[in-house]
């Protein structure tokens, strides 16, 4: 008899999956894959501190395997900081990434022994300032995000002409100004995506440099993929491409680096067991369309499907057989809960009610972006194996 | 002093916020609103059984309050059947209103007593046919939701010319076919919305009778609106247009009817208490917009501000002072996480850093929206008093 779990080329996921017993959506984490997604960060841009984006995936085991392995931790509050704490690692491997601050967290991280926060404005540098002084700060500046697959606003970031005064206004203050971040955008699949901001970043490093004030390091942020239902390009061609345009713009002085991957290091580690609830259509009619329900949806971690986004490779034990498109919507009440629509999705059309599915690359972006109860359905389970 | 407090007109919430320690946002509903709410659905529609939407707000305090008043309860799964139960309310007070539901849950509502179920489809009816025999059914058309500021999808519903070959096919397996529903869409600010699809129902009802199948039904759903920023029609309004309809369709055989208020019932009953964490710009140039950060967004509770659809009346200490337009976001690393950008909200100048905000008509679909932790966050913080 075919299982969908045969469809699962990662033996160690399959064997986890056939022996649990789950009501409802279940994800499980590979740490074995985990812990490749470092060594080739490690290869790929040798001379790079790799700051893993907690938020990504903040599971205890992913976070103390990542520690074990020399990781360090971008952090977007004191709850993320206090989980990467628990691992024991020393508080100078952690940066507080998030821009957005109360002064009370700030003061908090200081008093945990943070020193590296990531600032985007004057009024935050004042912030740390008063709650953290002496600290380290780099201030985070726009990027365009041109070529990634979920959305990047305008919401983090000053722009270029503006990080010289931010960083010459922490130095002012006593902290040290330390350097330039920005994100490309996350799910990049141009690894000549960093270019244009590092040619900024140089820029502001020689305006700071013109004021007295010498910057360090460039934190190269994430947008680092996982592959979903497109190949995407192998790690090692991002760190070459941004060797090349560190050369290209710092010359023979390039400055420290730092990367933050989230979804570059914990994506494909992952998958979601799903159960198909209903398969109906809205009429009768020849050409209609077949609805697939799942009990996970966009309120049960499947978040990043908004408008679309994120498109998961879905396997099933009928790949193979023929397919045709449906829209896939998730379990509960709520006319939003829709994940792929505009675009429909292609199942097998031999799919039937309480079959199983797997959604691939769902390690990232998903157990903390579940609803805490909506329709009183739990949040997401999860396990690492 | 002038408080943001004193912005608040109901003196009930104002004593509680005024007492509470909190240092995250905090949500607070007022139960005395959402009784005078009940009360006015039952005077308007005196001839309607109500069932509360347990998923706007499942808050046990409210379901209780509720239960003691006489409701019935329309429930999105089986632990919100058992949140209902948990009242005390007899099972023939409780609909298994959500179309789609796994086997084994029709089986375990059936088992609690529960008799009453939706469906849209005949896959639908098998189930409550294998699990629930002899229950009651109600097939749900799709309704085209105009007028409606929550987007409507086509996710739930059949077209009209479906539904008496559903309710047949119930009939035929030993159900009850019991009647029809339609939802004609969330936040529904037009007061003749019912009309057209009641035409519809009472199509089907008539249908059903030439193949002798009597259907005795009719759910109104929900879409009653709550008061954010526009001025909406009272209840009575909408009783009136209702009554009128269902004379205009059915005649002197009006139909036993339902109605399934959520957001109606408790959205004017809430607040949040939010905080101002950081407001800067993005450059120096004059014409630049604020960036107004929160500490509650999009993931943190106010998950209807998606596309912007829902936009909350938000209260400050410096109301009457001059107001420039702001782009609001949260607290969160993740770009998405933006309230109103598109089109920007007007706040203050004279808003600062650190100030307390209040957000109000926030008491549906927000407690349960919240994710779990993202980003270490904690979910939104709810008291009923």
């Amino acid at each position: 008899m075919t299982s969908h779990l045969d469809a699962l080329e990662n033996d160690r996921l399959r064997g986890f999956l056939r022996n649990a017993q789950a009501d409802g959506p279940i994800m499980v984490v590979d740490s074995e894959v985990v812990r490749e997604n470092y060594a080739k960060f490690a290869r790929a841009l040798p001379d790079t501190r790799v700051f893993y984006a907690v938020k990504a995936n903040p599971a205890p085991e992913i976070l103390q395997l990542l520690a074990d392995l020399g990781s360090c931790f971008d952090c977007a509050s004191v709850v993320e900081i206090d989980m990467a704490l628990a691992t024991g690692v020393s508080p100078d491997r952690i940066s507080f990434g998030n821009t957005i601050k109360k002064e009370r967290d700030v003061a908090a991280a200081f008093a945990r022994g943070v020193r590296l926060f990531a600032v985007d404005c004057r009024e935050e540098v004042e912030k740390i300032e008063r709650a953290a002084p002496g600290s380290r700060v780099f201030c985070r500046i726009l990027a365009d995000g041109a070529g990634a697959e979920w959305p990047l606003s305008r919401k983090f970031g000053c722009v270029p002409e503006m990080a010289a005064d931010v960083l010459e206004h922490a130095h002012v203050r006593g902290l040290t100004a330390y350097g330039v971040s920005f994100h490309v955008g996350s799910q990049q699949n141009n690894v000549g995506a960093w270019d244009a901001a590092l040619a900024s970043a140089a820029g502001i490093f020689a305006e700071c440099e013109r004021r007295g004030v010498y910057l360090s390091m460039v934190n190269l942020g994430g947008g680092f993929p996982t592959r979903y239902l497109k190949d995407i390009p192998a790690i090692d061609a991002y760190g070459a491409a941004i060797f090349e345009a560190l050369k290209a713009h710092f010359g023979n002085r390039i400055p420290e680096t730092i990367i933050e991957p989230g979804r570059g290091m914990v994506g494909n580690a992952g998958v979601i067991e799903a159960e198909v609830v209903l398969i109906s259509k809205k009429s009768d009619a020849e050409d209609e369309i077949r609805w697939v329900y799942l009990d996970i949806g966009k309120f049960g971690g499947l978040a990043e499907t908004m408008d679309e986004a994120i498109r998961y490779p879905i396997r099933t034990a009928h790949d193979g057989d023929a397919v045709a498109p449906c829209v896939l919507a998730g379990p509960t009440c709520d006319s939003a809960d829709v994940m792929y629509e505009k675009a429909p999705y292609a199942l097998p059309v031999s799919l039937s009610i309480g079959d199983k599915v797997l959604i691939e690359a769902c390690g990232a972006y998903t157990t903390t972006y579940a609803a805490v109860a909506f329709n009183g359905f739990a949040p997401l389970a999860s396990h690492v194996i």
